[in-house]
């Protein structure tokens, strides 16, 4: 196994976020604050989104792990600020940029809901404090690493609740994900999402998640005849036994498969039938070969059904078979099992819709609420700090996310409240609540940076 | 400026794309290739895609130069085989994994379509040639460099066609792509696809592409009294002048704009006329603020135009008005140009087809042509080694793509020549070319690896 050390280093070089990964005009912003004497004036941002995403009910939470690393790595290099220096406009005040060359988060504080929870729309998910314009500074990196973790951590739940508890479910989207880190960040959070395997190697390697695969097309296409098996022979299982020809005893089996399925043994193909007996020979213990490089009905499934048996006959126990194209249903048979999915453009891109809309909005300066006024009212924010609070039903389920200002009081048990439903021009409502959850508040401070310690914990759907 | 050095660190650290971010199933099929004694025998992939993406009647090509960069650099670490060895399946033999980690790209050919290239369906983008099991191992990651590149600059040139030749576009999706390095990938990539300009500093930096930004609602709400504005004087231009009280003049000229617009002055946000007075303050030559942070005909448009006069007044000409919300075309008034027009979530995750659907496909090994034959006939592929040339007409406009097989005669312009069109029973047709482009070939050897030489020109639509 890699080391520890060497993964982590690894992720680290992956993962890191430069401070400069951000929009030009967090700078010019900053530098009209700093020009004015704000850039220090107590500061609050909150990150929430609209709309659940994909026309469903809940969104899932995730990329607050990398929101910590990236703050605690935040400095600007002699380099970053020299380039900044080159596309700022003329005349920007040589003292700023010294101010951003020793800008870091030892005053930014977070608080936050836990990594993969269950979330609704507008509720705060960060809370961003510190001064004016350094938490100005991180909203479009912050944006950024909550806005697709959360969205493919949520679709890869709604794949989990669409397919059960147990069947299995394996990401294999990272040719068709936005480059290579796109791909990553996809195979990291719809694990965490409630997804049990993934066909990238280095997502393996660097977040421990389980990987599988066995073949693609290439891999029959490329064989044309039984003349390319080698060796020929295979030793039964157990390895009490002398190496048996495996050709031979694979075409005893093939004339008796087709003979009970009916098919032709003239149409099976011999490139097919090649590679299967080559795989497993490898593999005698893996033996799960893709069946569609040709045709199904008329030489995948004979194939399989002949090296099976002879696999079978030596101890073995083939594992199954590997559909990727036609109609998965008709070909897979009443009495066979699906019990891996394999999921890959839909997932990593998020097809339905492929952008959560994560807002990052500032709702308190030097301890005054603030609020953007839109003229669509839907884009107007809800000015001041928050308290969230999960109220749970009867059964202890989720029932409600009530939205407080801080000062308020907690809502109890027991105790009837009142409540505006967001959305326009609903009238007040009343909610008793069973329980309160967490018996206090959904968010918790998960990064003081001075302090250079994070603890979020887990809170995952699945796995 | 950075250093061309400290860019090229910084660059290479984040497109480096280790050899393990690739799909478990090429190290199981180069196993059981090594095992048979295949893995040299010679052989040729080819990357294209199916269909032309957006429902559009082309695509561009790019990712080419990430693809040659990951050639280069392609060798496995000991941790990569040794994190290789704990997840293949148990009696892989050791001499496999001597024999990964020895492997590098020296074998391998590719030619290639120059990054840029206007490409049609089906059209071979990449030619691989070399050791059956190397370019096997290399499918994954070619095609998570390609599709995702090709994809967005794509989207890219059709914003371009569809905003005509001079309006200047601007990519802004950072915030809403697959995490930071699908941010990085859709600037570079919708540089090449015809956008001039990002907000992303970090690929501004990285890759030279000019970037602009200045305000958002934020800085605006941020504001609440005209108190906070500081200084409070600003110089005529040219510096001739004593500083004036830019807050009085502004007021002066705000009185005149609400009676010529018909406004009320008691509806002018104090905080949005605060927060565009400082910046005028802090960039008098860059004024250009966000108008819609509360209401873009009440407070927004009398207050730019009160600063702006002021401007006007001291000599500076202001830039112009940003509008993020709302319906733009009414906003802006039939005789205000929308010179810049900016992009995010659309263009970087290509919502209307989030992926190009690129694939790999094995084509010849040992000389001999391999095909893959499908029950879904467009996924049978075209077996052989090709040569693809562009036809042109009279006009010297692209006329069609020809595919033949390599060892075909090459088109002569002026000679009639049948074809039959890609479809199911097209009957053959007759072309006779004008002329035939780059007067031979559309691909070109980019890369022998063995000599560490990527010729990978550039062939841009715009820029």
């Amino acid at each position: 196994m890699a080391t520890c050390e060497e993964n982590e280093a690894l992720s680290s070089v992956l993962n890191q976020v430069p401070p400069l990964l951000t929009d030009l005009y967090q700078f010019t912003m900053a530098y009209a604050y700093w020009r004015a004497g704000r850039h220090n004036e107590p500061a609050v941002f909150e990150l929430f989104f609209r709309d659940n995403p994909f026309g469903g009910g809940f969104s899932l939470f995730a990329g607050l792990s990398d929101c910590l690393l990236f703050l605690q790595n935040f400095t600007f290099s002699d380099d970053d600020v020299e380039y900044l220096r080159s596309v700022l406009p003329a005349g920007t005040d040589d003292a700023f940029f010294s101010y951003l060359r020793e800008l870091d988060c030892s005053s930014v504080s977070v608080s936050a809901v836990p990594e993969g929870s269950v979330v609704f729309a507008r509720v705060p998910l960060l809370e961003v404090s510190g001064p004016l314009a350094v938490v100005q500074l991180l909203e479009t990196s912050l944006l950024c690493l909550v806005n697709y973790a959360s969205l493919v951590c949520s679709n890869a739940a709604r794949f989990r609740l669409a397919a059960g508890p147990t069947r299995r479910l394996m990401e294999m989207g990272l040719r068709r994900a936005q480059g290579p880190n796109g791909g990553l960040t996809a195979s990291r959070y719809t694990y965490i999402g409630g997804f049990d395997l993934t066909s990238n190697a280095l997502a393996g390697r660097l977040f421990g998640i389980p990987v599988a695969g066995t073949m693609a097309h290439s891999y029959v296409t490329s064989f044309s005849s039984l003349e390319e098996v080698w060796p020929q022979t295979l030793a039964p299982c157990g390895g009490g036994g002398d190496p048996i020809d495996f050709i031979c005893l694979v075409k005893g089996w093939l004339g008796r498969v087709c003979q009970l399925l009916g098919s032709k043994t003239n149409l099976v193909r011999e490139g097919e039938l090649a590679a299967f007996l080559s795989y497993a020979i490898a593999y005698p213990q893996n033996f799960l070969p893709v069946i569609d490089s040709y045709s199904v009905s008329c030489s995948g499934l004979p194939c399989f059904c002949a090296v099976a048996l002879a696999l079978c006959e030596l101890q073995y126990r083939p594992l199954g078979v590997r559909l990727d194209s036609g109609d998965l249903c008709r070909q897979s048979l009443e009495d066979n099992e699906i019990d891996v999915v394999g999921v890959g453009t839909h997932l990593v891109t998020c097809t339905r819709q492929p952008s959560l809309g994560c807002v990052y909005k500032l709702i308190e300066v030097r301890g005054r609420p603030r609020m953007k006024i839109s003229e669509d009212p839907e884009k107007s924010t809800l000015p001041g700090r928050k308290s969230v609070y999960r109220l749970l039903d009867t059964d202890g389920h989720p029932q409600m996310d009530l939205i407080c200002l801080s000062e308020e009081p907690a809502p109890k048990a027991g105790v009837p409240l009142n409540y505006f439903p967001l959305g326009l021009n609903k009238a007040v409502q009343t909610v008793t609540p069973v329980q309160v959850a967490l018996s206090e508040r959904l968010h918790t401070l998960v990064s003081d940076i001075t302090k250079g310690n994070s603890k979020g914990s887990n809170f995952l759907l699945s796995n």
